[in-house]
Formats: structure tokens, sequence, C-alpha cells
């Protein structure tokens, strides 16, 4: 049997999630919460089962949770959304991401992103048959370089992958940039694939720059949300989908062949806990105040910190610690860490197709203050 | 923007039910049961989530649902599967059987349907650059006819798919048809597809022939179950797929990539009530009470009653009936039965690539008793 995926191993998170289990490390590895969701989002399901919600919902999702989608749309971001037609509900994010991309992506089409990227973004483009063009953030600060994303774009570009907030740099796009990008596309039919799934976790009074704020952005775009982020249950697997009916219609094609539809009662439990903003308009500040603990007890640390603008992740640079580790390459390094050190981070190196190698490597800081400060107790020995 | 799939609309099963719902029609169109899953199945999803299982799951699945998975297929089937490294629990059965095509089919490799299909099939394998070779089950027996499949293996042959209990016919492959597979596949590389949802739906003494069981199709087989349709919550979206592990490796690769894990706590919650067998041992008793409720009201009618061996469809020819409309397409017949007579059923041809038309419907009987009688009081009326 020939591999259609003959590159792929099995991904970093997985790796790293299961050497802290084994190795029985603080895991700050794989992104996802270690602490509970509201107990009144779990009564929600109970609520949506009891009542009967067990079958199939309509095939792109409960009606009143894609209302409930169109209605934060137009409040935080000003894009008018017709749920009918424009929004789909989706297995998470990343099934959001293939699907869209089996939409539009024909076999040779050229789709671009931005290394350093999440690691589902190159096998996504190369299942449909997607040509990969990669084009580096700037190296160091990890911001978006417009001169070399012009020069990538040809007449075979079919589409943009971009993510803001940034997994894993933590960079957040600004507004300027977001003009930028709006003006670059302007004269192309390049889609744009909007990875939005850190969209309320933007620190230091910065805005979520949304692509669906944006009108020459948004008639282009497929803006894609995760309510496991937004509401601590990262196992769930749910998201959303925001397109122009025009693309939706193709992405619905592919999805109803693909999942078909999504778990029905956690729809419906959602779309009620949605009717409440107060718990996604105060995420950004629920976790700059852990991001500033764990910033604040590296800071006496050899890590150096760089930026972290908005999601639930840290990165820091290795280079200047004072044991010989530090040369490893990342992923080494990661490994030893987890192992000699007992906590588990992930190598940036592991977001590059070539493995490039920054000696920077990515902790993730949704987790319970005492678990944040075990962890730096631990990093503290370095 | 070029389509991927230009020839596709939405689902019939989502055209009938909006229609059904629309009307007010008794809705056997689509296959979904209108009647609650055991109260014990939504406590223990409470209870999961109450334990704190709301994060990431390990990306084939929760290990005790694999644990009992493998346990089943001993059990029932005979197959020692590993659980590790044999089993991923999926999105529902259609993300399994797209996640397998797109796993095993490169571009231009020929994947062999028996038509009429369930009609996710067709375009996941042009999703995945396949080239889609259709064989006809025999006409009127919907039995695998071997000599045309003989004749549309090639060189170029990479799978066939399968479907025992079959959608939408309700025939069920006898154990001489599936030796008479196995013999045929013997001399070639031809991977397998089993599309096995309704494994637990047989009739009148017969036994489901799993792939599972034929030591020379399980070792070439992708086996799929559903958990929607055996506990009744098809809207929960979850089943699984059963793979040698060398292929089971290909579909995790990409399993990865287009939903990464599935569900967390309604894995728990199956895991827990699969302890007991009782429920999907007793299923096929519980549907072929009803199969033979159904098929007893309409022996009065001038329908003419195909066999159902298996699933919860019941096909019947419309060809003698006593109305005009009887000559009309059978798409056609079905939207008029939806809106004047009450009652929503499938047209056999959306089953087919060339529409096929034989004049012959598909019901659901998977509703209540009481469902089921009003149905057949309007259906008297012909
Ligand atoms: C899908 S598992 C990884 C979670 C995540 O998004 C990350 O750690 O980057
Ligand atoms: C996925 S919706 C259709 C349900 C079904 O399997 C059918 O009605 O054939």
């Amino acid at each position: 049997l020939t591999s259609r995926l003959p590159h792929v191993g099995t991904t970093i998170f997985t790796v790293m999630s299961a050497l802290a289990s084994e190795t029985q490390a603080v895991n700050l590895g794989q992104g996802f919460p270690d602490f509970e969701c509201d107990p009144s989002l779990v009564d929600a399901v109970t609520l949506a089962m009891q009542a009967g919600h067990n079958q199939y919902p309509p095939m792109p999702g409960v009606p009143a949770l894609r209302e409930a989608m169109a209605a934060k749309m137009q409040a935080l971001y000003g894009l008018s959304v017709n749920p009918n037609t424009e929004i789909t509900v989706t297995a998470g994010a990343t099934q959001a991401i293939l699907t869209a991309i089996l939409a539009v992506v024909h076999p040779g089409d050229e789709v671009i992103v931005l290394e350093p990227c999440y690691d589902s973004y190159v096998p996504n483009i190369e299942l449909a048959g997607g040509v990969v063009v990669r084009v580096p953030l700037t190296p160091g600060t990890f911001r978006p370089d417009f001169d070399l994303l012009a020069a990538a774009i040809t007449p075979r570009t079919r589409a943009l992958i971009i993510n803001s907030p940034h997994n894993p740099s933590g960079t957040a796009w600004t507004d300027a940039e977001m003009q930028k990008l709006q003006s670059l596309l302007a004269p192309t039919d390049v889609l744009l694939i909007s990875d939005e799934v850190y969209e309320h976790m933007v620190f230091d009074g910065l805005q979520h720059q949304s692509a669906a704020r944006y009108s020459g952005l948004a008639a282009r775009a497929f803006v894609i949300s995760s309510f496991g982020k937004t509401y601590h249950v990262t196992g769930w697997k749910i998201g959303t989908v925001v397109a122009p009916a025009s693309l939706m219609a193709e992405f619905r094609k592919v999805h109803q062949f693909n999942v078909f539809t999504v778990n029905t009662p956690m729809q419906h439990a959602l779309a009620a806990y949605m009717a409440n903003p107060a718990p996604y308009l105060g995420l950004s500040a629920f976790y700059q105040r852990k991001r500033d603990l764990f910033r604040g007890g590296l800071a006496s640390t050899r890590f150096k910190l760089l930026p972290s603008e908005g999601t639930y992740f840290q990165c820091v640079s290795i280079a200047n610690l004072a044991v010989p580790e530090r040369d490893l390459p990342e992923g080494e390094f990661c490994q030893w860490l987890t192992r000699e050190i007992g906590v588990a981070a992930i190598p940036l190196s592991a977001f590059y197709g070539d493995g490039f190698d920054q000696k920077v490597i990515r902790f993730c800081f949704a987790k319970r203050d005492d678990t944040l400060l075990e962890a730096l107790q631990r990093l503290g020995r370095l």
C-alpha cells in the first residue's frame, strides 16, 4: 500500500501528551484546559438529550445555533450573516478546514500557508491534490511579510490560509496587517481560509481582527471558530464556518459527505448557552491573568519570553539556558524537558515543513493555577 | 468558482425531511428513529461530562470504547482485534468511509460501488481523485452478481465498497455470497470497505455476515459500524472502523487531520453502555416486530412488498397502484406522496448515478408504532 501521506506520522500533540502521561510530567504541550467547563453548559446538554434532541439535526446545523452565531458575528465583527445559507456547524475547526479545502481546491491548485502553521493544513492540501506553497512569517517576530506573500501569489493560487491569533507563536494580526492583506488580495480571486479558533483570547487591550470585519476579505473567506476552545470543552469537537453563500454551497456539498451532521444535543446546549455573551467576552481577561502568572514565573529563569498577544500559548527561546541540552534539536529538547524536568512542551520545529529549528518551544497556559505553579517550580530548576 | 462536485446537490434525505416537516407528513423518508434512546445512555453521558471527560480524547478514541468494540468483534464475529492499532472511533460511519477512501485511494485508482448505493460513496471517491466503477446489483432482487463484479476488477482497482444489510434494498448478504466474494478477491490486492451500519438489524433468523468473519476479507477490510443506528441516537454521530494495523495506520493519518478526535463524553458513555450486550443482541427482534407490523399493514394495499431481510427499511413497488401518479418518476411520486397522501418516502433512483427508475420507493420503519399505524392509514387511501 502506497501512502497518500508518506511524510505524516502521529501528530506532535499526541506524541507529547502520551509521553507526558507516561512520565507523569506536567502537560503544557497539547493545547487543552485541565480545568472544568461551566457546569451549566453540562446541564444544558443533559436537558437537550432529555428533551429528545438525539437524532440527526439539519445538515448545516441546529438552526438556533446558527442564529446565535450570526448574532455574534454581527455584534462583534459587524458582519451580517444569513444563518440559513452562510453558516455551517462542523465537527470542530479541523474538520472545517479540511472540508473547505476539499470544497475549493482542485488538483494542481496552489494553496499558500504561512509558516510556522498548524500541522493539519499541509496534509489537508495534499489530500485535495493541491500544491502547498510555504511562505515564512518574519523570523523572530512571526509577523506577516507582505512582500514575500505578494511574490507567492500566482494565477494558480486558489487559497491562502491565515491564523490569528496565531498558533504556535501567540501573535495577533493588527488592523493595519489585515488592511494590507485586503489590499493585496483585492485584485486577485484568491480565497481566504481564516482559522480564528483563538478569537476570544487576545490580551493587553488588543482587539481580534477577524477577517469578518473586512468586507473585501469576508467576501472571499471561510471564517472558522471553535466552541471547544472558547468554552473549555475541546473534546466536544464542535465548531462553525461562516462564508458567503456561494462558497458555503460548495462547502456543504463536501460537508454532507464527510460528517453529514454534528452532535445534536451539544448543538442545542451551545445555542442556549450562547444567549449569554459574558463567557466569551470575559475569556481574554481570564486567560490574560493566567498568561501573566506564567510569564511572571518564567521571568526569573533563563528562558527568554516571546510576546504572547493572544491564544493560550507562550513561546520561549531556550538558547540561553545554562544546560547543554539547549543545543539539542527542539524536539529532543522537549523530550528531555518532559522526562528530566517533568514539563511537556511542543517544539516549534513541528510547525515547519523543513523542521526549521530556532530554539523556541511552546507552552500551553490553559491550566489551573496550581498546575502552572507546579510547572514553574520545575522549570525554575533550569 | 468551479465546483469539485458539480453533480452534487442537497442529499435526498435532507430534501425529503424538509418537505415532510413543511407539509406535516409522516416522515418515513430519512432513516432515523422517532422514539427515544435508553434513558440510561443519556445518564451515562451526563456522568461522563460531570466526571470531567470534556477534553480531547486520544486521537484513535477512548481506550475503553475501543476495548469494548474489540470484545464485541471477537464475541460476535470471531475476529481478534487489537484495540490499540486496529480500531478507531469516528464521527459517524460517513466520516469513516470518506476517511478510508482518502487514506487509500490515489488519483486515478478505480473504486467499485454496487448500485444502488448510499449517496456519499460516489462523491467520496471523486474527492479522492478516484475513478468510480459502478456495478449493478441484480435488478429486482438486489443480490450481488459475481460475474459482473469479476469483470469490473482491473489492475487499477484499489477498493470495493459493499454494504450489508443493504441500504436501500434491505437485502442481507448470505454466507455463500461472502464466501464467493472472498474467493473472487483472493488473487487480487483489492481493498474492501464494508459498510455494516445495520449489522444488528437482521430478520427471520438470518445472521449478519460481517466481513470480519472471513479471514480473507478481514485482512483487507475496513469494517464500519454505527452507534447511532444501533442505539437510536443518529444525532450523536459516533461510529467505529476496524482494519488491520497496516491499513489503520494510513486511516489514522487522514483521520487526525480530518476530525482529529471524536466527542469525548459520549465515547465514555458508550463504552460503559456496551458492557451490556442485550441492547444490540435484542435489536433484530425489536425491529423485526416493527417490520412485520408495517408489512402487515401494507399487505392489504396495492403496494408490492419487496423482501426486507435487514436494515430498518422496507422497499415497495408502486407499479400496481391504482393512481396515475404511479407513472411519475419515482422522485416526483415521492413528492406527491408526501404532499397529497402525507407520507414521506425516498425514491430508489436517488441511489443510482443515472437515476435508474424501477418504480420502487423506500420507507423507514424505525418509528413508534403509532407513527407506523398513522402512515399505514394514510397509505391505505391508495
Ligand atoms: C488537535 S490537538 C492539538 C491542540 C492544539 O490545537 C495545539 O496544541 O496546537
Ligand atoms: C445521513 S441521513 C440519511 C440516513 C440514512 O442513512 C438513510 O436514510 O439512508
